[in-house]
């Protein structure tokens, strides 16, 4: 049973229960985990958290989904990195029970490296198999895995049977040399980890299903704003600024899905995608020819994306190599692939500063993500957003954003479903025109104008008007009254 | 005369008076100069400005000094790119009168390659010689000149007598192909920029200084925060996050001349620096050995520094080499060369964000310039600032920043005189406590804690606590009471 999915003979006498697992972690440690959303460890983890056992623990996972619930429920841990889509963590790093460092994906590998987080006194790593010279197949993604394997002093391994043994061969694994890639499927490294058999103290066998995820369905907004980013490439592309054939970052969601949907219908085909994630929507769009190549850190599948994907993993494997996070978020490579990158924003202002992460400037969501690595050093970045939130009580385009994640340097366009913002080139000035009367919601235009030229009025001479007194009124009165809506 | 500098037959009908070359353009015409600081027309531009000649004019340079303010003052120019560091040019950016985006000068190549700006109708670049073969031997900078060149219809360029011929192979030309360099005198390009020599519409021959660059003396407080740096980084190396021959970015200016004084007391040989700019103070350390290397897109150096320069050119050459600015910015090569980074904020937050160009908010100073570029990839990233400004005035750590150029994702140490904070892998309130404690004037302590808990006692459960309706309330008391203070 195990000798198919344990393949090395050096390590038989390493597999145990979970439990006995668990039991080599005391409080305090800091664990490294595998996962970037979906390939995290699912047996060892909850042994570890169990009622009584530890606390105290610091947790490191390129992004964590469904296990951190877990963890954040049963109090053992204080302090995690780094993006996080879990409510009860959400919770736990309001709170102040889990303090929480929010840094840049792209370079989450180095910070790791270079002992920001200090020892790494063990690694998590779920995998697909384990060959008979030590060769670690991963999952379904790759995160920071590979950089845990070399940091940590000791390995758990959970070898999951869900996951089909023909992965392999999906992933390049390699140290960032930052050297560009050639192509988005180039290859430089070796289908599997590598690890020193010594450090590997336990290994567990499994046969969990990945957390159920679930995308929101699309919407007329998120329609009408593919349709603002479809007729922006179109320019582009007619303009010459951008080949027929352009690669493409998107976030997983609605807008993507029906920006990838219109560029489809549209007639395009052979598009690329270098990426963070990859969900259900691009692998029918690989089917259908509209993207020829890809390359993510991961796979967000839903239980049918799953299904679709494991069913057709020879088909998948020609078109989607799995890299890890150092890598599908570098900026050398993010550069050399001269991306048009697409990320979505909480909130922009007039001026082209973007919120990503921190709701009225204060309430952590899921952290900034690889957004910043893709659109500071991609050929051309836009953010997206619809133009109001709560209903219409929260306008996505402020005098001043409360929290800036992306500034007015990083940005090319903003677009809603109203329009977009072409910001290039173009002064703080200039920009508010663009962003007031092309992005924000008819609603919001009339106060967006009072307060700019309330500002031109006030400040004399300079760059970026503003009143102060008066920048971050809008969430100020959300907060008392429940809207941004002066009536 | 002219044979000694302009050795290309081809180009001899070229050579005319600057007013003749002035004469080609017309308004409305976007320009691109040579210029990172020093290395900029001297001649041609002065004519062109003439009274009554042309108006609306945009212009390119990587960073612009003593000529910009003749080219403000002329209200020929209506739109201006990228680092300014000039009285006039900056009054006519905050009047309005010249529309100025600011953006991060690693991308500045990238963009004018774009088309960001538009078709560049004319490239007028400064240069020491011009070869048999049409090799163009560059100035003092080098700045975009080489994208300039490939990108205008037409050039125009100025043979300065002033700048030594012998300075021929100290520069390394090539347009960025992202990989990262071996070392900081690795050599990838040729000494001399390449251009179609039928672009060349004139060539005028001049012999003129450049304008007086004067650097501010050390002080007492600089002099203390380099102290705290130069403790940052005994301990770094100490505890073997750095090696103990490190690679440096350092702007120009007193505290930088104070580290690298203080490292040179404290017995340190053989840094490197990998930098945007090297000033009088890295001339003399690289003489005493202290830098052995140093890699720099320009020369900012006073007529005592340009003397010792051009007197001992051989020496230096074996010591400086001289890049485009899309190479000594390149987020591959900073990555790569894992840099200590050390920029000057305008005023930090508690928690950690930066404002490096926009004093309250709202007035522009220079430019955000290479400051994103190096502390966004460095290995170990600084912000250092005199804890206040304006005789006490002005705290320059403050609730939250009026403007962000560099964010809390992107910065590991701010330094004041009087400590530093390390903010790496800490949340938010953790870093709130490291900045006001470490950080803050004595005075400006209290109540930055009077804020904080303010802010934590009124947002409930969050990450990032703030009052909004007192967040910039600091700024707006300085606007109406020329001071921070609350009594």
């Amino acid at each position: 049973m195990y000798s198919e999915r344990m393949m090395c003979p050096a390590l038989e006498k390493r597999i145990m229960s979970a439990a006995e697992a668990a039991s080599f972690i005391s409080s305090g440690m800091t664990l490294g985990m595998s996962g970037f959303s979906t390939g995290a460890p699912k047996a060892i983890p909850l042994e570890i958290v169990k009622p009584g056992n530890v606390r105290d623990l610091t947790v490191i996972q390129g992004a964590g989904l469904g296990l951190l619930d877990e963890l954040a429920l049963s109090g053992a841990v204080s302090r995690y990195c780094a993006f996080q889509w879990s409510r009860n963590m959400r919770s736990a790093i309001n709170a102040g029970k889990v303090a929480f460092s929010d840094i840049h994906l792209g370079q989450l590998a180095d910070k790791i490296r270079g002992g920001t987080f200090g020892k790494i006194d063990y690694a998590i790593i779920e995998c697909a198999r384990i060959n008979e010279d030590g060769g670690i197949v991963p999952s379904i993604s790759l995160g920071v895995s590979n950089v845990l394997l070399e940091c940590a002093d000791k390995v758990l391994l959970e070898i999951n049977k869900a996951v089909p043994a023909e992965i392999e061969g999906m992933h390049d694994v390699y140290k960032n040399d930052l050297r560009p890639l050639d192509g988005v499927l180039e290859r430089k490294g070796e289908p599997v980890f590598r690890c020193d058999l010594n450090k590997i103290a336990g290994i567990v066998i499994t046969d969990e299903e990945e957390p159920k995820l679930s995308f929101r369905d699309t919407n007329e907004v998120y329609q009408d704003i593919a349709k603002q980013v479809l007729s922006l490439l179109d320019s582009e592309i007619r303009e010459k600024r951008l080949p027929q054939e352009f690669t493409l970052q998107a976030g997983v969601g609605g807008v993507a899905n029906a920006v990838l949907q219109g560029l489809s219908e549209g007639g395009y085909k052979g598009l690329n995608m270098f990426t963070e994630v990859l969900a259900d929507g691009a692998l029918g769009f690989i089917g259908s020819g509209v993207i020829s190549e890809a390359s993510t850190t991961a796979l967000d599948l839903s239980p049918k994306g799953l299904k679709t994907f494991f069913g057709n993993i020879d088909f998948y494997k020609e078109h989607i190599v799995l890299r890890p996070l150092e890598v599908s978020n570098g900026v050398s490579q993010i550069t050399a692939m001269g991306l048009v990158a697409m990320n979505t924003a909480l909130e922009a202002d007039i001026y082209g500063n973007i919120n990503s992460t921190n709701a009225i400037g204060m309430k952590m969501l899921n952290g900034i993500g690889g957004s910043n690595d893709f659109c500071r050093s991609a050929k051309l970045s836009i953010f997206i957003t619809p133009s109001t939130a709560k209903n219409g009580a929260i306008s996505s385009i402020v005098p001043m954003v409360s929290h800036v994640d992306s500034t007015e340097h990083d940005v090319d366009i903003i677009a809603t479903e109203y329009g977009y913002a072409d910001l290039r080139g173009k002064s703080p000035k200039e920009r508010a025109a663009e962003i007031i009367e092309n992005c924000a919601h008819p609603y919001y235009r009339q106060p967006l104008r009072d307060y700019y030229s309330g500002a031109v009025a006030l400040c004399g001479p300079c760059q970026t008007p503003h009143d102060l007194s008066k920048a971050l009124s809008w969430h100020q009165r959300f907060i008392e009254t429940g809207s941004m809506k002066q009536d």
